[in-house]
């Protein structure tokens, strides 16, 4: 291995980093239970000659590369491996254009999502994809992961926002896919087959975005609900009469959470939340219409307010919804998606299995989309509190496959559910999965068992 | 090739069609100028068995398999090969369900596009993808080629409203790839490599795709123009102040054939005309703010209505237009898209290339997302006009490379465009494409040569 690292310093220079104090920072992402091994080395890469220098020299030494965006991941997708190189694009953070008669974005991968929306803005433009990490997470990242974020029902996920692609495969051959047009149907999607692709299949470098004209401020709407199924009874009956940009749902332990944390006043008796939030045109009417199927569905508080700073400080409660249980104990965050009809049963489901295992869940997510984040909080230091999170966590998944769900909306299958991911996609998609990356990637080396 | 008939016919009886004017109507899609060539037979599926058994023969005896929906198509796609089976889905036309919770339909690929839409339509529902077709067009061909239409600037395209497909693969496997769930990144997506892919990976016969509510009636306004130029400023200008879910360009010679046709009272001195419909809460006023960018790019005539029935008139005006010029010749239209900001040098380079081969072009399409159709009208009984035609065409397709743009905005590349595609993504892509094909149909028995 020692030669390895001689060819990598004399291609990248001191771009190389093998000191493991310093590799400690580049060795896992976010995600709590995930395993991480011990890298050989860490390229902090500056250029795209960088990546491809790196993964020349990884694939001709068949030694496994895992690719790395800000660290921001919840599935251990970014984790090391033992004795690979982790690519880190953090440096590779320039906003290459802005082109706004095009309306479009071109961007390094390791450009912070909110650094792009706050550029764009200044052009009276927006990037939409917003994940709850948009302040630290990187676009690299977010392609890799489809990461989806608050307003994907009415707007889209990170997938549908992206027009092109260059990436660097294993082999060091660099690759542009899509075009610079809104609609192309030229030849196979490989644009799509990138985005979410976790590493595995080539190392994105430059990404073309598209933007839109910044929306009009926001009518929002908070509204309290005895239980979790009159939450979802007024989701289902928003969904028929308006078209938010936002439908949030926080349940009774997350509330607590959040008002322990922020002392908002939020009313710790209630069995669930919704926030909700109308842009364009008439926001504000499609609000009130909201607020009429909240209070229909038996909303026992509800508050409306067009003013943004009221509804940014709204918003704020949900973005900590996270933090807020950490503050309670070490967390295990699901992402499980089901069909909107299906969030009365999966919200029964979690409660069954949070009493089953005698585990503590605070859930909260993206009720437009029936994209939930039932989140374990247990005491990281007792070995059997981490075996009965883990038992919930794996009952959690389950109980959303019997749904017909998805088990991950947005973050990933990462190493996290690799074990799951065939209960839901069934052998044959799984062969396919395995075609197509030795296609790509024919020794192996791009992130191995992480994806699919 | 006797036995293959056999076990064909062993296999799924009566839906074998040899007869030669029977498969006739099944040999070419409506492309004029892509060859076709001889079936040995025509499958008419009926079921999902019935393509898993023609496709286990097929593969076994390694016979090329031409997977055909309505025939509508537009780049020779579905044009018979030498000794191919047709596998013909017209018959597989069946609206397997409408779950109105979901806000989901599933269907077998022969379902009309306009068929779906008005069932949809009954239960307050939208199904959004209208390409010019619909009332011809099947599900399963408007997926294989990701059909456009005219709403694609704001609700996107075929591929952007479906969720789940079943397919059945050269081996005849079957695999389910997507899920019900608005968001899922679980594994490699599939389901956006199977859109567009034209019959070369598999054969879709199932879809589940997402539905809307039904928008309030649209608002339209239509503006007359002296010069192309000047109507694409008012492109630009509306954009930055509208979204409107209908942008329509017809230059001088479409507006004088469906003038010439429709005797509606078009002004055949016009230059070009602008047809914009706005639909949503505010519809009237963001007609108005485009009737006002429309004034201001130097329209000469704004006509603007909020009923809906005049609203269609003029929408068939546009809906007219291949029909009108085809009224004036035999007709080859092109599909090329640009980013928005290049359409008035597209528009230029239409205009020399016509020059330039003495060919008349109708140009018309989807303004708001750079998509045109300039249609070569030309005699094809004379051969010296052909081959001036022909070459016209082939110079678009390079002025709209040398402009940044897509070869197909919305027909696929068939095998009209095969010699284009890699000018425009290269050998590298084209060699991924390759290797995925492989993976799906190792013996290269689903529609080869076509797509990529």
């Amino acid at each position: 291995m020692d030669r390895l690292l001689l060819e990598l310093r004399a291609a990248v220079g001191d771009a190389v980093v093998t000191d493991l104090d310093r590799m400690l920072a580049y060795r896992r992402d976010q995600c709590l239970l995930a395993r991480d091994g011990e890298p050989l080395a860490v390229v902090r890469a500056r250029t795209v000659d960088d990546v491809v220098a790196t993964l020349t020299i990884a694939n001709r030494s068949r030694v496994p590369v895992v690719t790395r965006g800000a660290g921001t991941g919840l599935a251990g997708g970014a984790n090391a491996l033992d004795g690979c190189i982790v690519l880190a694009l953090d440096r590779m953070n320039t906003i290459l254009g802005i082109d706004t008669e095009s309306r479009t974005a071109t961007v390094e991968p390791g450009v912070i999502n909110g650094d792009l929306a706050a550029a764009a803005a200044e052009h009276g433009l927006w990037y939409v994809p917003d994940p709850g990490s948009r302040a630290i997470s990187s676009i690299g990242g977010n392609l890799a992961t489809n990461a989806g974020g608050t307003c994907c029902a009415k707007y889209g996920v990170t997938a549908d926002h992206v027009s092109r692609i260059k990436a660097v495969l294993a082999d060091g051959r660099i690759v542009h896919t899509g075009s610079d047009t809104r609609k192309n149907v030229a030849g196979l999607n490989l644009t799509q087959l990138l985005v979410g692709s976790e590493g595995t299949l080539a190392v994105i470098v430059e990404a073309t975005v598209r933007l839109r004209s910044l929306p009009a401020s926001a009518s929002t709407v908070v509204a309290m609900f005895p239980d979790a199924a009159r939450a979802i009874d007024a989701v289902l009956a928003i969904r028929q009469v308006a078209d938010p940009c936002l439908l949030e749902f926080m349940d009774r332990t997350t509330v607590s959470a959040v008002e322990n944390m922020t002392r908002m006043g939020l009313d710790v008796g209630a069995g669930a939340l919704l926030l909700v939030q109308c842009d364009g045109r008439d926001a504000g009417v499609e609000a009130a219409q909201c607020a009429d199927a909240c209070r229909r569905a038996g909303a026992t508080e509800i508050y409306r307010t067009t003013d943004p700073r009221e509804g940014d400080e709204f918003m704020q409660a949900r973005r900590v919804a996270l933090t807020a249980l950490e503050r309670q104990g070490s967390t295990l965050l699901d992402d499980l998606a089901v069909p909107v009809p299906q969030l009365p049963r999966m919200l029964s489901e979690i409660d069954r299995v949070a009493a089953l295992h005698d585990v503590r869940i605070g859930t909260f997510g993206h009720a437009a989309d029936g994209n939930l984040h039932p989140t374990v909080v247990f005491d990281a230091a007792d070995p059997a509190a981490v075996a009965r999170a883990r038992a919930a966590f794996d009952d959690l998944v389950a109980a959303c496959l019997s749904l017909g769900g998805s088990i991950s909306g947005e973050h990933g299958i990462g190493s996290l559910k690799v074990g799951h991911l065939e209960d839901m996609i069934g052998t044959t998609q799984r062969e396919l999965m395995a075609g197509i990356k030795a296609v790509f990637d024919p020794r192996g080396i791009l992130n191995p068992g992480r994806g699919y």
